[in-house]
């Protein structure tokens, strides 16, 4: 299924005899060797030697090894450098620390900077609430990580982790304008990892936790939370959630299910797959069948720890025993994020009719899509070149703009439902069908749905927590003591 | 001296009948009242009402009621709202995190995202000092705090202190394209600071300590050093102590002596006199004599706790005792880094002819400037409204900039030398008189020119550690397994 894509794409400065054919020649080459072109720029031309860098898309460094070789090939032309777009783009960084104030001259400074800056600490000082009005604590969001699962390369240190951070900064600002912050942290000691992150907190109104390996992250994101007054959110339990539930409600609105008659397999039970299995129970499916590498998490299993024990207690109602394939025999919903291609279209025959499969496990899924699509009325996966790509980047922009927003010092069940509904409605009646069950991460409705939706959930929230009599967690905005007031 | 400033200006929102003569009025009485006007803005006019915003800079906050009083007493005029325009500059703070790179579509997203950046993280992962090159580390300083000692107000906090560092990081990225991010620690515990210090790291190329107080600072930069391989610069100790010399270089050039035959009285032994006293040392004056809130400091003085003692050790050749007064009897420099008004005209006379005085205690001097001019021949302040401010703004951008740019690992007492030769020699030979000691911190030269000066003196450095065998300690730069190499 692999095909060239922008993920390795490389430009190649390439001198060549200035004949009439020379570009055709250099293209139809790069054609055979399998590069898909993407750009062709005359760097430098004259009566002897034409230079261009051509511009395409490999497979593998291999791939572009061989481009290069079969290009050097042709008579009169040398490949001069080959150059990687992807590492291009890193060059010093993805992410920028920009002044949103001007300093063009000691007016400025004076307001800015020193002296007038001090009579805003003071007001912090005397109202710590202000920190969410008058410092950027009021719209930046920590993205946390130690580095122990970074995307499918597992443990590569905080250094190595560094891009996904930037990355996930920029795309918190491209689709929602929230400032996010990489904070990669060179531990791994649950202990120092939680005390470090309180110890950070004052800057940030959020904490966006990523890539921390599973069994450490739900403990550091419950001690996280019990001690904080922003929310924290591990994107890879809850941001996985939101998106797989958003996905299932539609693809349940195709096949003509209500989820209380639906039993769902889950396969994969780290970090993802709990946070799945704990969202998908809020809705009462008719039952929920986990599944890990010892096969069918069952109450009784030998060597449950703690958080297997609670899925065990929770799923599985008739307390089967077994493997993935006699879990998903009957099932309406299979959703995967396990590990590649464990699952084969026989497999999918057994399962009920009209049945979904979410085969999530990246970058090569549980089943091949084009297999499970034979026997499945809906198919969706975690790769950008198939239909229905079911990716964070739908959820934790939006959820985060939500949070920020409202000031929001917790994050509940309910913003996360709310959350998948809200991605779930982008997609309007008349667009829905079995290629189209999730917007495109490019839909710029997406994350002002969402953040709508966690605004209205937090607002509810503080309005039930203050009818308790709990007003210590209701959001109060303190006056901060400057003159009268700001104008509008 | 206090006249209204930039600092605290208002913004007053009056309505007023639409009368020719309205406008005026309107002017008169805030001059009256001792506003002064910076802006002038109708915002609404019919026939029966105008409604105007008029700016002006006033004292403090009693005065900017004196003010509205005043407006208020006008016939038919009303003023519906004050605002405070430091205080709206803050709104929602200083700084942001933008994106370097486009996200505008799918090809984008798999090279600054998935898939394509997983393979940027395993070239890091393969060689960790690529982090330099392919992340925000190339550009990015932490700015810490534990807000111990912020600006003149003391301890006031994490949160409180965070106006003051995004200020700090919008000046970074204003006067050095430097990428700075403000952290502010939440604890004073000097284990904690540094083991968080420690555990941060791997997202910086430098460190800058930012307002802590002392003597905590000193055993925190200490042992920064000694862990990491970046450099850690306490901007209150090290960038006040590159300026100090800046303005002291071009004052002895104006004087015309030679600071080998200088006697120098330091007022304050805290972060920045300590730093002060050691790069004074550096450059073998006469004789440096340090002057604490329990008078001289001399060898053999009660209670003195072991970074005191050592400034004993080194200074005050004749190991004179007294009080501060007794200390600059016979002085040629006067530096003071310690409190208000304590010192008048009478003292400076007993100086040597040609005396300097920088009295840099903000907001208020160690003497009235104006009193001090009568019997010094040049005289510095840290005030802006007065010639020769000596500000740090001076120096850190550049330090900062030279490192990166240098790759450096540590920071070096050259270093802190050649860039206050540079910020010393932007003045230009014809342009140096008693009012003119240092650039102004607008003039655009000096970041380039202190960058400069850390750039050489880091590749001095690291070619005489590889002279000794050291090479450890030299900046190698790994090659990156990418196909062949970037493209200039």
């Amino acid at each position: 299924m692999a095909v060239p894509g922008p993920g390795y794409s490389i430009t190649m400065r390439i001198a060549a005899p200035p004949s009439a054919s020379a570009a055709g020649d250099l293209t139809s080459e790069v054609g055979r060797a399998g590069g898909v072109i993407t750009a062709f720029d005359v760097v430098e031309s004259t009566g002897t030697l034409m230079v261009v860098d051509l511009s395409c898309n490999a497979l593998s460094q291999e791939h572009a090894d061989e481009i290069k070789a079969a290009v050097n090939t042709l008579e009169g032309v040398t490949v001069r450098k080959v150059s990687d777009r992807t590492f291009l783009v890193h060059l010093g960084g993805k992410i920028e620390v920009t002044s949103k104030v001007p300093l063009r001259n000691r007016d400025d400074l004076s307001r800015a900077y020193t002296p007038g800056v001090a009579r805003v600490c003071m007001a912090i000082a005397a109202n710590p609430d202000d920190a969410r009005r008058l410092t950027i604590k009021r719209n930046t969001v920590a993205v946390v990580t130690d580095g122990t699962a970074v995307l499918g390369l597992g443990n590569i240190g905080p250094a190595a982790a560094l891009p996904v951070m930037e990355g996930k900064a920029a795309l918190f600002k491209r689709f929602a304008n929230v400032d996010a912050w990489p904070v990669c942290l060179d531990t791994t000691d649950v202990d120092e990892i939680v005390r470090t992150v309180e110890i950070l907190a004052p800057v940030y109104g959020g904490i966006n936790l990523e890539d921390i390996a599973a069994p450490r992250c739900f403990e550091i994101e419950a001690r996280l939370r019990a001690k904080l007054d922003i929310p924290v959110f591990h994107d890879d339990q809850h941001g996985t959630a939101i998106c797989v539930v958003a996905a299932l409600r539609n693809a349940l609105r195709v096949v003509k299910k209500d989820i209380s008659n639906c039993k769902i397999v889950v396969s994969g039970v780290g970090a993802a797959g709990n946070a799945i299995i704990r969202l998908l129970l809020l809705q009462t499916p008719a039952d929920v069948v986990a599944v890990d590498i010892k096969g069918i998490v069952y109450r009784g299993r030998d060597g449950m720890d703690p958080n297997l024990a609670d899925v065990a207690a929770k799923t599985n109602h008739t307390n089967q025993s077994g493997t993935l394939k006699d879990a998903i025999a009957g099932a309406d919903v299979f959703i995967g994020v396990s590990a590649p291609n464990i699952l084969v279209g026989d497999d999918i025959a057994t399962m009920n009719s009209d049945a979904i499969v979410f085969a999530l496990a990246n970058p090569d899924p549980e089943i091949d899509p084009l297999e499970a699509q034979k026997h499945a009325a809906v198919v969706a996966t975690g790769r950008s070149d198939f239909p229905n790509q079911i990716n964070n980047v739908l959820a934790f922009p939006g959820v985060f703009r939500g949070l920020l927003d409202a000031g929001a010092r917790i994050i509940t069940d309910s913003m996360l439902l709310a959350a998948a509904e809200a991605i779930a409605d982008v997609v309007q009646p008349e667009q829905l069908n079995a290629s189209f069950i999730v917007p495109s991460v490019f839909d710029a409705t997406v994350a002002p749905a969402v953040a709508a939706a966690i605004v209205r959930e937090a607002a509810d929230a503080r309005e039930h927590v203050t009818h308790e009599g709990l007003s210590s967690v209701a959001h109060t905005s303190g006056a901060t003591p400057d003159v009268e007031g700001f104008l509008e």
